[in-house]
């Protein structure tokens, strides 16, 4: 009801605001007999991690995650997991000046009318602190699809602002070793270059995630509402400064023909993935291919117009620490989102289809590398 | 968990397949004491409604909608309401030649993977027949939001393939007076010339739907999972054929500078509205404005390469009666998901913050009509 | 929300008035590939169905289910089954009289303060006919349960008033050959008997039933709020004029020790049942024991005090058609309550578990039958 | 799905296992702006607490709770709420030899079977330490009821075995001054020396508590299945031990005539409350009475007979520190299980309802303190 938890079969329940004294999660449904350390969920909060690089929020958190509960000598019980990540480099004093505006494309209007009162230190439970948690939890969910059913969930930066990484270049390892996920070595210097003059002018950019699954089995997703790319929608709209998502082709096909966007199948696979692996909100078995937009950060040092408390209009500048691209960091956060869906839909379909034995044949995926 | 059912607060659960005895719903959560009859959910049928242009399916269906249950002496009671839809015209035969064929693009082998079974006859529960049930569901929430919120949500037909009304001849009556629910009364006869090609050849085209709720409170919407726009994303990502869903300025974000993209406030009114109506995830009173995709149809006359259920290639060629571009019959559908989203929203807000009284300042919409 | 849907991955959706056109089902989650039609659940409908003998309310439903979706060629396809029983004997004017008084320990006056409302007419949605859904929903689970698992679900009047079956004649097949459901060949008659007198008098009485399921396996139930023994116990007080609830020894524990009640294990099987098959909210595999106590039928040909809905002091008498003992009829829809729980619990447990393979010892059940 | 979250609109996900690092829980869904400090808290965990008296186990837990999020300048704000526990006094070796063993009456054997591990330390998940969580969750909604509503939550023990207070007795006062919270200082005495006899011996008894709610308004509870006594009963028996539970007359209406049990109203209020103020699944404004029944402690130290994890015969005696009688520290966990199930049904009525306007006379409660 009141939207803190996401997911079904698997589900995340998430707490904390960015100034309190901790964030964290319960994690509960994820299967018995899994192993679970903290150091399976510790490197994906790292990708994510605010201070790594001169491009995203000088904020220092170390983001290291506790587990309380549901693991006992190493094993994942059955019972909830819950996470528990500390707080520590809160300054709340940089928000003190916020108190009584409201930031130009902030929550801080919204949840006041809402609510009638808001933690305003730091964007309190608007801020993008809370995707931590996420991560933590997604890191679950990635290691249980990994080993139990072969899933690799994978994402990079395919544009930030106009700047676009060159598909002939595409490097999955490479989208490790730069602070922007991005998966053309030949880009980043490019993209240093954009953020360094859009940190200087005060300035904020948009960005475009793309985010895939591979090695999902045919069969996920529950038709009619709760089709896969519905709850793929659903999770990925829900990160903050999302604005767009798109599955397959997306928006492309709005000016395909039937002739061109269907993917034709043969007995050695299909031969495209307009669809992005999804057909009637069911996994066919091919990648399954995630595109997102996210909007620039809101938080400028530039001036903008706004009102205060009272109804007056006021000047706001914000000079708190914040990410001059929102979507730089996205990726990690977005494969968690992948990572949660796809794990409670797997979950959803055995309560109901574990005793399906198909007999039909298995399509091969053969999804060309090109089509993300 | 079988993805049937909609909403939290205000629910619909689904049920019925494309040449089964009927379809229909049960819809959950109504406030009591509203004026509610057959007369109130048929207009918005008969504009879903197959078999009306050229363009359309020649299916036949009256959809007639009869109300089972939960009014009395014309006024709800506050107990579910049932919604039957009787199938009347089934051509079973017209389908028995797919009964071993997977066709591309459509959800006949997913279903068949999942479930090991699928009703193949039109589609069986993977046809967009089902959409008239949301239909149906959607004009009750959308008299409840108009009558105690002023809501009014409208939707229209914002490209076809290449072809975009031009908004500078904008106007929602001519909406209603053609076809293709286009805007743009000098670009319908274009539309038509298009179609009548696209239907000779036996191909077809996908389709931009927008929609747009005007007079949306601020504070509908659960942040952190459940945002009213992941929400949005849900519900239209779960209509056939939608591949990607934009809110607000969308994936033109993607392109945007910070300074660009926030919406700039005074005390007359909301400067812009890139946003599209929600922050935080919470609605902000502006207009509510949403972009959808639909791929074009995958039942083409045009011959695909495919698997039978054995495995072997085949041909697949489909003759029955089909839309030759989903996204025309769509816009009524689209409005209806944004209806049951709003509607859930607005009673969820309830529960929780009925009591909140805002003493802070009502920011008026100013949501200028370019905007859409 | 509004508490018309029972279950999590096996749902139950209910609607319909006693005095509407129809009332009706949706069941989602069953599985897909069982055979069913309405031979399958018409059965346990006519068990329940009223104006069968004299000790039951004499109104005349033939209660015929007829199955709208969900399967096909004679299996269930995955897909909701819509369940639709037509009301055909609706006396309304009988209730004409009591549209402006509120019946003691009737829902009248609470339907009236919650939704400012009521459907009056045979007590609209508060009128147990709703009951006949859940038994039409039960056999579906019934169905599912002793295919797949050999799960056998049996109910017995154990009390009617003070008259009580002496558990040395017990005898299944008695149960279903007699109006009152009683194992006790030689207590019906005296049953008989003592309903005739009170029918003459005007009054009615409670009752008590019990109901058991053997063949459960070790497993179900889900830790910590929903215990299969608290999922059961929500079923059963959701049924109409149910005030009481016990699982194995119930309120007789009270006055137990601890070495009395504790069910002691020996490799061939525990050695008693005072837990009724459940440990710490999950199915141990011995007999699952339920006894629920039913209050007597409020309406009554005797005058008692109310007041009307002007708040005014009123006479009541109740001349429609009831059952003088609500509880008589009850066996089939406890079965069916305790089947629905059961079916959602086997699909929970699977969605979680489906992976685990005990390596450790099954105990027999061995739950000697004087434990009824 | 996974059961450790009870609630819709006013939801308590619980975590956390006997000895692990710490219990917990999220409350999400209590409205905005009520002032809360871990003060509000503190005295209902206080009275739970372990080592109080001699008749309770001697484990020491200081049962500290800090409240992690959702509380800002000491007030709600709207955002989940997450309570911490830690873990202080785990004497884990205490548990080591029952590793191998399924101690009889226990959750062992169940957990070993569902999830193929168990935390075997102090019963981990199954312990009843979970029960703290809980109470702190409990008083959160207790503080809501009572001053948005004015809604007072009290129990009582009302059997210890085959003691019980004299109702002539009945202060309400003397319950917060006994180990027993026994209404009846004059049977304190006998219950103190019962309880040693029984610690001598090594053996445990059973009880019995009452549960009222005064000022709860008409209207709360969803009909059909989410009644209010439904809900009550679900939350119930998810209490460890609770074997029955009764609303109002409970079991004794089995043998009531209708003119007997039905709660007749005059304009002065209702003339008795055999109903336990709920009719037809909806509150009636009276008094909310509740009656549960816990089995005895089945941790003895008297020994018992069982199966190890191999499936060879044992011998189980219980060494750990252990209630003798479960029943005595219950009073204030079900007391904070009808305060949470109260506090949903507040909410979610006003989700569907909240325009209702009630034209219909209030009828007083007039419930006479005999009743309890």
């Amino acid at each position: 009801m009141s939207g803190n938890t996401i997911g079904t079969a698997f589900t995340v329940t998430s707490f904390g605001e960015s100034h309190g004294l901790a964030i964290g999660c319960i994690v509960d449904g994820c299967p018995p007999n899994m192993s679970l350390s903290e150091a399976d969920i510790q490197p994906d909060l790292d990708r994510r991690k605010p201070g790594q690089s001169r491009y995203t929020t000088q904020r220092r958190e170390e983001d290291t995650v506790k587990i309380l509960s549901g693991v006992f000598e190493g094993k994942t019980t059955g019972c909830p997991i819950a996470l528990l990540i500390e707080n520590t480099d809160q300054r709340s004093k940089d928000y003190g000046k916020i108190k009584d505006q409201f930031r130009p494309a902030h929550a801080d209007y919204a949840y006041q009318q809402k609510y009638g009162i808001r933690d305003y230190r730091g964007g309190g439970r608007s801020s993008a602190r809370e995707t931590a948690v996420r991560v933590a939890a997604g890191a679950v969910a990635k290691k249980y699809l990994a080993e139990r059913y072969g899933v690799k969930i994978r994402g990079y930066l395919s544009q930030l602002g106009v700047l676009k990484p060159d598909m002939n270049n595409f490097d999955w390892n490479e989208v490790e070793r730069n602070a922007f996920f991005c998966p053309d070595v030949f880009k980043v210097g490019e993209m240093e270059e954009y953020m360094q003059t859009l940190i200087k002018e005060g300035n904020s950019i948009g960005a475009r995630v793309n985010i895939i699954a591979s090695g999902v089995p045919a069969g996920w997703g529950e038709p009619v509402f709760d089709r896969l790319d519905a709850d793929i929608a659903h999770a990925m709209m829900s990160i903050n400064a999302v604005k767009g998502v798109e599955i397959g082709a997306g928006f492309d096909a709005v000016t395909m023909k039937g002739t061109d966007n269907r993917d034709e199948i043969t007995p050695e696979g299909f031969l495209s993935n307009h669809a992005g692996g999804i057909l009637g909100g069911i996994s066919s078995g091919q990648d399954i291919t995630v595109s997102i937009a996210l909007k620039p950060t809101s938080s400028l040092r530039l001036a903008g117009r706004s009102v205060d408390i009272h109804g007056q209009p006021t000047e706001v500048i914000t000079t708190g620490r914040h990410d001059p691209c929102v979507g730089i960091r996205a990726t990690p956060i977005a494969e968690a989102m992948l990572a949660i869906v796809l794990m409670d839909h797997a979950l959803r379909n055995r309560a109901q289809n574990s005793d399906v034995k198909s007999i039909t044949p298995q399509i091969p995926a053969q999804a060309p590398d090109e089509s993300l």
